[in-house]
């Protein structure tokens, strides 16, 4: 290289690098999705207006279990001018405390969710707060909280911003408040521009799906159209508990295994690998170690890089029992079924929910349900119903391990008809359900799941699953109808046959009768 | 609701929204970023390796620009274990000044072109400093960078990791350095998890589709294979340098306004409005002012919530010019020629810029060049080459705008063959450009261009025309090869012709070639 070739009129090095420098500056993360923020659901009014009540439905669904109490739901949308809605969403969860409030609700990226390795429908710290940073945006209007923690407990008030400069918290309002007649829970409202519709990709069809997956929540809806529709919970059964795990040693990276030696409180190499890692006994740290060629008794802070290199090589040729489950919590085959009954009105209905499965050191587990025939119409493709987390997914089907797995099913096989590379067509909702300590999405607005091989292979193997008890329905109806079919042709056509015989051998009535009855009986057999 | 409903097992309200405080913690981007860096284009190895050389070209290409020297870059990537990768990237840019180095390339959204509004190939100050921490993360290595301000400065060497707890640089290493034989410019080099392969999606097709949208660039790139190719420059013309320009008002939400007015240095509202938009004279702001209720001379500290909400509602009722096009800079249709006659082997090129047009007060600007026959495969589906500022996007191709505008095109009426819904057939390259002061990408990867139906509308005016231009070609082919078809039957056949006659009508040899010729001639005359 060494010469560079040169335009006429280029410009002094020197001044480029400094003015260049003169530019540089810190973008603060709320900035960055002021910008970005089709990136969190909020590409236009309709889908800012289904994210915001998604995201807030999320949080009470999630503090209700954190309390072991059955969620009552209360969505409502109020349009307040002719491009801007104001929502309201309260639970009866355990409320939050005082403090905590201005930076859940006005500060993106803060939670308790994110570092915990445990199923739950939030995962980042983003959500309500990119909602009230957008209404904020789009009205100009705070997000107004109230939240009471228990009984004779005062509740607590706030109006708040969002600063994007700082990504902190404004308190505009900060009060003390009565809240008649409620024992403990949170209500937000916030205004935002939206738009409002019916039908696919609505806040209607997200809380119908959600109450499907959620049988154990009532969710009670009061649209802008003034109509107030109750979601009954269809059984009282809350979902498993589902415990914190530690990391699983597989799905560690070498970066994240130096950060975690250096900030451990164990005082020894192999007391640190127990300790730290979920399914590593003091044996088998001693076995990794011993493979590495470290000593068990070296202090984790004194391993240097390479040998952390040795130690994360190590781990990966070394047997481990693959991570607990206990962390995930499935909706299990029946409450599925009880979910899907109360909402889709089928003729056929099956679950299956797999053992579960693991992917990069992250525990998982597919459900596939599917409802068949009835009041579904039967003219046009299926129906594919996503869930993570018990959290219904609308936008970016395509872009979905879930999509992609049904159509690479051979529903053929099933009696469904397919044409190729086309999802199957005919009277059939497919609902699948991925429930993980974190599911990997396609972008922060969590809306599509990213195509892993081993949740591609579980997804489709759920399915063939179902299918084949499907397969078993679908067969048996078409022989019936079939039957019924000939059955038919028979009963039109022996009057006929017996207009003919008496003219040809001439019978009277009775023998008529007679014949027609005798051979309606062969025919009959002759079906069978 | 009033009452709630409890299960046996409920937990006491106040320990439940005191242990969740005590879990309630920021999130740093850093951490957000690791667990999610998928968002990023960090999924699996080998797009790992792709997307960070992407990142170091992009913004070397940009330095170069931005200093006006004609892009020298040089791309290294040597294998050093099965499963690791040093990539090293060096540019003849401007280089960067030494205290500007650390937060560059150790800190995630930090940069000089988040805010600006100007056509750049980097658009959120993430892209290299998430190159960076992967490889932290996956090799535990440091990023190295050397960089040279001018003739006679020393350079400046570092070693730096990133805290991932703070997002802020850790310096390994800070050295002043001889850079021998270099004026000018900056070298990376990083070491990480990655994965080489050649052909869809790998790095050889990124460089070589950057050699054509960049036609003024000279890349060298040396691949684990050892081989190293050069794509060198087309021509010595730099791109057309982009202004920066101020916001448009059409694409201003209420809450930009809202904190504009608070920031603004600006005395009066009329004078506010002028300096901070584009396209606003006086009179115009006069106007804006006047239609709002608001007195022209207020202080724009002083305007309340509802008069900034007036405020905003005038200006949507206002009309305005179309902002300034000059913050955008085409390839244009001469040199996306030159590129792809540089890299492509057909036999029929064309090229369209279209005017520039604006989405949600955003400037942009596509162009196509479609390359036919030739040395191009006919056996299969067109490929489809997407760009955007001057970078190819390779992934996501289902999700992109672009892809969608091919799709919904139809091919037919310009000669191609196309299923239904699918991309046309045949020996068809179709490569779309879209510049714009901000791509709206739909995931920080910046993979595929957001479906905003301005864009889509663009696209397909721009494909209609070099359609146009295709169809008259393929026809003029078309016919060719049919008149070739015809002649060589006359030629096939004349000779039989000609026995037959001199059979019929005993004719001598002389008469026979005669009579031939001269009915060759009429046959000729009739096929015209």
């Amino acid at each position: 290289m060494g010469q560079t070739t040169l335009t006429g009129k280029k410009r002094n090095s020197k001044t480029v690098a400094e003015e260049l420098a003169t530019k540089q500056q810190t973008i603060s993360i709320s900035e960055f999705f002021t910008k970005n923020r089709h990136l969190l659901g909020f590409d236009n009014p309709r889908k800012a207006l289904l994210t915001t009540v998604k995201e807030a439905v999320d949080n009470s669904l999630d503090a209700c279990e954190e309390m072991k109490v059955l969620p009552e739901v209360k969505v409502f949308i109020e349009q307040t001018s002719e491009s801007r809605f104001k929502v309201t969403v309260e639970d009866n969860g355990p409320g939050i405390v005082k403090k905590q409030i201005p930076r859940i609700f006005g500060k993106l990226l803060y939670g308790s969710k994110f570092f915990g390795k445990r199923q739950q429908r939030g995962q980042q710290g983003i959500g309500i707060s990119a909602s009230a940073m957008y209404g904020q945006l789009t009205t100009g209007k705070p997000i107004r909280i109230i939240s009471k923690t228990g009984k004779g407990k005062v509740a607590h008030y706030y109006e708040l911003h969002l600063n994007t400069k700082t990504n902190e918290p404004e308190i505009v309002k900060d009060e003390e408040r009565e809240w008649e007649g409620k024992e403990h829970g949170t209500k937000l409202q916030l205004e935002l521009e939206g738009k409002y519709h019916k039908g696919k990709l609505s806040v209607d069809e997200f809380l119908q799906m959600t109450a499907i997956a959620n049988p154990h929540a009532t969710i009670v809806y009061k649209s802008p159209k003034e109509d107030v529709v109750e979601f009954p919970r269809a059984t009282k059964q809350l979902p498993k508990e589902s415990k914190e795990i530690k990391p699983h040693p597989y799905g560690i990276e070498l970066g994240i295994l130096i950060k975690m030696l250096k900030d451990t409180d164990a005082k020894t190499l192999q007391a640190f690998l127990h300790s730290e890692f979920s399914r590593v006994s003091m044996a088998k740290a001693k076995e990794i170690c011993g493979k590495a060629g470290l000593y068990e008794k070296a202090r984790p802070t004194r391993i240097a890089r390479q040998e952390a290199d040795n130690l994360y090589k190590s781990i990966q040729e070394t047997k481990i029992m693959a991570p607990p489950t206990d962390c995930i919590s499935p909706i299990t085959e029946e409450q599925m079924m009880k979910g899907v009954k109360k909402e889709i009105d089928a003729e056929f209905y099956t679950a299956v929910t797999r053992p579960p499965a693991v992917y990069r050191g992250n525990p998982f587990q597919i459900e596939v349900c599917i409802a068949y025939g009835g009041s579904i119409s039967g003219d046009q493709l299926a129906k594919v119903i996503r869930f993570a987390n018990r959290v219904p997914l609308q936008h970016q089907a395509g872009a979905c391990a879930i999509t992609k797995s049904v159509l690479q099913t051979a529903w053929k096989n099933y009696g469904v008809s397919q044409s190729r590379g086309a999802l199957p067509s005919g009277p059939l909702i497919v609902m699948v359900h991925m429930a993980s300590v974190w599911v990997p999405f396609t972008s922060e607005s969590k809306e599509a799941v990213a195509s892993y091989p081993e949740i591609i292979k579980e997804v489709k193997l759920a399915l063939q699953e179902a299918g084949r008890k499907l397969a078993s329905y679908v067969r048996k109806k078409k022989k019936a109808a079939e039957e019924h079919k000939k059955k038919s042709y028979i009963e039109k056509y022996l009057p006929h046959i017996g207009i003919g015989l008496r003219e040809i051998l001439d019978l009277d009535e009775g023998e008529e009768k007679a014949t027609l009855s005798m051979l309606k009986e062969i025919l009959e057999k002759s079906r069978k």
